[in-house]
């Protein structure tokens, strides 16, 4: 199965779209040569980055564009009085052949007003992928963002795992969100399909409702009564000496049968969810009892999953008691028990082999619980034993801020110019073909974004370049480059890509231009290149990110990068947009 | 092609479920008889009340639920330790044919814990439906709400139009949101797809784009030369006729070239966008000329969007506009300049015909732009000349709470009531299967809902019933409900559904229990009633609204509508939740 929702077809699209590839054919213009530039205004959540994902996607469904007869039926049913020619070229003749497409890599860092994609071609074909496009952009790039936030909150060493199945905003919602938090630094997903379709490393124990199922020790059944690892001993007969030894006779019955039963089938991943009755009074004790019985089998316990309460202290309170274990096991208070009860099969060394090499105290806690950028900062400022994050409905419905607000806009056409004005100052476009270029710094730290029309020539290290504010006439700067790498944008050369292990990867990181030539979908020119793996887009995206500075980065408050403009395009905007604004008459 | 979704299928779900199900089988209690309620706590928006979405998609995956050997080749790989013949059971026993749900009808309005899903039924598939269902549940409710709520901000007569598909959270957050959202209230969508799959009324025009292809008159194609309607003139001469009638000549070239192509293509549904330079200066004078064109050819232009800047403000401006050239033609002023310059075919009285029953002062105002809950009440106490809001970003994503919180909680195995206990009250559930009554007052208004054990007598008209706080003991209400329906809940009786048309609806609609019956799968007893239409169910939401009082409907600090529990179900709750909790031990 793989990752392609059965939604995304040529009708997936508004009505105007249509509408207007009508009126283009009708009259005559939908062989037109036009440009159009999908971007967007803003960062999402008050941040100064994003990162541009979906391309895949797009690629994918590009390639398969197919109108079908249902389609066409549709269609006349909706435009009852149009030309019935028109239904017969937009079945035969609206290809996307001649359609090109230019965008960054998938996974770069990308920034307001840059073109993510660059679409080419006939204006017909090219005015209807306006929402599609947008749709296959607008999620993907938000919610790999979010999870690019949160992996730079939480930073390298902690686990961040996706939770967010059954709050996301619909099936595909979820799968998105699986995928594209993934790319964006998460490090697995509960979501079993996701984990199908797209290779995803998945992670679950289980829920409330599997230790409320039980509710008393009556309720094991005979596999309780089997010996587990290398003990000959039955394994309820272990905890229950546990549980004796471990003075924890007053914990939910129901829930230490749970756990009992949960170690006999999971022996290898044995971790508890502690919450249902009492973390403190019922879960921690309870698991702990599990746990070492399984240690006594010569098996792992892996860890505890707190899902309500108090996360700071819970997760302090479960990591002080994970220690004191250690410390009686150490002290050998409890094997004198266990070999003075006589009930275990194995001998004092392989205790001994055991207990050097694991350890309480490194079992892992795993928290959840409506998890977000606010509680994750305040967990670290009280201080906290958590080892994973499950992070779930803010993650997956991006709920600071649930949608980018990406556009589509026609930038040219059959060689000329078009600028679209607003009431609104920074609704206005920057018209013409553009390339983009991210100049680095002395440090190969970026300095800045540097759009240019596509006839003028690329900046070159060393060389002093004039980088103009698209709005504000005297902020500009002299950029002298120590690194642009050189562009050859009709390319698909590999030296552009990321490739793991690939020797020149470093030199396209730091120098390249960050839009990506993606050669006409009919050609051959497909390289691998324009595919990469999740998990090599994945390991682009972290890298990236190391180069920029800090205070970009950062999640409150963060200073803006800059994007700027050729002279000659910022003339060319300003001489456009004069021409195109009517002069008000007051009176 | 169908209103369904690819990826709903059995593993999509998080992998807890499938380790639970595993347990479960490994201990031999893969058939124990179990419910589940699926339920929310909190209603969204800080509103008061919800309403019930995404039945039918429930109920069509439970119809065709299908283990593939894909789905089972693949879970081996990631259970690797598990016996083997799990994997046989999973693929050949694993049925829904002893799962039965119960469910309010499909856009019922529902409360906080009141199950909006009873799921019954042996105990592994049970478990295994819990993430799947969520994930159907939340969304199509929480846009269905939403939707509701801004019918009721608008009241009954503006029209609402949903915009959301570039902005959704992936195609499948569009679909939805553009079904659900016509459920809840919404007249129509931009979505093709989603009128194709669903016969959801569609709507649309064009973009700036579209505007900003023309740079001028002369990009104005041959058909401008042919004549419209009933007119002999070429339509472009008559335009340029009444641009100088009207003393436009300082408008937008561009934009008045693309409102005349636009008004060849589409004569009857004319409709413009007028925002791309310069609403007051050339957007609006410039479709003046053209509708008052299409006018003189004995045509009706319908209106236009505003797309940005001040909407109350600019929608005012337009009316005024619209207003004035009502008076220009009725002074016959236009009328005699037209005659003079005798350019046009038709006689003076088909003049007088059209404009008997046509005044631009009722083109139509479409209004877009981020419009949101605040942004609409801002309007309503600006004033504003505004007839149809097209609403994309915050309706579609629900922005202002992205996820509907709903949990899924065994209440019930072999017979015995089940509780789950937390550190937060609001997170305890309530034990056992519950039915769930709306009970009415002599207004015929919603007084409470009730939840009583199944096992208890249904309340009575004319009886009185003792309704209690969940959790809080002393907070109780003796209610006599004037109106309470006969409860046949093993049926699935019409008298049960809103059928339009049918005879008992009014009776159904203010007396019926809200928990409705649905028949095991397996059976033929999928009664036609199971599958209502979208329109009788977006007919449903509206005409139950219409009940409940005012204070607990508005859009802000709304009053709370009362959910309690019957005597015999406080004090089971009450009694279970002792006995789980253990006694902390301080020290």
């Amino acid at each position: 199965m793989e990752f392609h929702n059965n939604f995304v077809c040529p009708l997936l699209t508004d009505l105007y779209e249509v509408s207007m590839v009508y009126a283009y054919w009708k009259s005559g213009r939908q062989n037109n040569i036009s440009a159009f530039d999908l971007f967007f205004r803003k960062n999402p959540f008050r941040g100064e980055f994003t990162i541009f994902a979906g391309l895949s996607q797009i690629l994918k469904f590009m390639e398969t564009f197919k109108v079908t007869v249902e389609h066409i039926n549709f269609l006349k049913q909706i435009l009852p009085n149009a030309d019935p020619e028109f239904f017969i070229w937009f079945k035969e003749e609206l290809k996307l052949k001649d359609v090109i497409v230019y965008a960054p890599i998938e996974g770069t860092v990308v920034f307001p007003r840059e073109p993510l994609l660059r679409v080419e071609g006939p204006l017909a074909a090219c005015q209807l992928l306006e929402t599609v496009l947008l749709n296959l952009v607008n999620f993907p790039s938000l919610v790999c963002t979010n999870a690019a936030r949160y992996r730079l909150l939480c930073g390298p060493n902690k686990q961040l795992l996706e939770f967010g199945l059954r709050r996301a905003q619909g099936p595909d919602g979820a799968m998105s969100a699986s995928v594209y938090s993934f790319m964006g630094g998460f490090d697995g997903t509960s979501n079993v399909l996701a984990s199908l379709t797209s290779g995803i490393p998945i992670y679950g124990t289980h829920a409330h409702a599997f230790i409320t199922s039980f509710s008393g020790l009556s309720d094991l059944e005979q596999h309780a009564d089997e010996p587990l690892g290398n003990s000959s001993v039955p394994f309820r007969e272990v905890c229950m000496r546990n549980r004796q030894a471990l003075s924890c006779e007053y914990t939910n019955d129901g829930e230490l049968a749970a756990f009992i039963s949960y170690a006999l089938c999971f022996p290898q991943t044995f971790l508890c969810l502690v919450d249902t009755y009492s973390t403190e009074e019922s879960g921690i004790p309870n698991f702990l009892v599990v746990s070492l019985s399984l240690v006594q089998c010569g098996l792992r316990p892996v860890g505890v999953r707190l899902d309500s309460g108090d996360l700071a202290y819970l997760s302090k309170f479960a990591r002080t008691k994970f220690k004191e274990l250690d410390e009686k096991v150490i002290s050998r208070y409890l094997f004198w028990l266990t070999q003075k009860q006589a009930v275990y099969s194995f001998h004092a060394t392989q205790v001994g082999i055991i207990l050097d090499d694991f350890k309480f105290e490194n079992l892992k806690i795993v928290a959840s619980n409506d998890l977000n950028e606010t509680t994750l900062s305040s967990l670290e400022l009280q201080g906290h034993a958590i080892d994973c994050f499950g992070i779930g409905t803010n993650l997956v419905t991006c709920q600071s801020q649930p949608a980018l607000g990406c556009v589509y806009k026609m930038v040219e056409i059959e060689g000329s110019p078009r600028i679209k004005l607003s009431q609104e100052i920074e609704k206005v476009t920057i018209p013409g073909r553009k390339k983009c270029y991210r100049l680095f710094g002395k440090e190969r730290v970026p300095l800045l974004d540097l759009m240019v029309h596509v006839s003028e020539d690329e900046p070159k290290a060393g060389h002093r370049v004039l980088c103009r504010h698209p709005f504000i006439e005297n902020k500009r700067a002299f950029v002298s480059p120590a690194l642009v790498a050189s562009v050859r944008l009709e390319s698909t050369c590999p030296a552009y890509c990321l490739c793991p292990g690939h020797s020149s990867a470093r030199l396209c990181l730091e120098g390249r231009p960050i839009q990506k030539f993606y050669a006409p979908l009919s050609a051959v020119a497909y390289s691998s290149c324009n595919y990469r793996t999740l998990y090599e887009i994945r390991q682009y995206v972290q890298e990236q990110l190391k180069y920029f500075r800090e205070d970009i980065l950062r999640p409150v408050n963060p200073t803006p990068y800059k994007v700027s403009l050729s002279d000659d395009l910022f003339t060319s905007l300003h001489s456009l947009w004069m021409a195109a604004s009517p002069i008000a008459d007051l009176c």
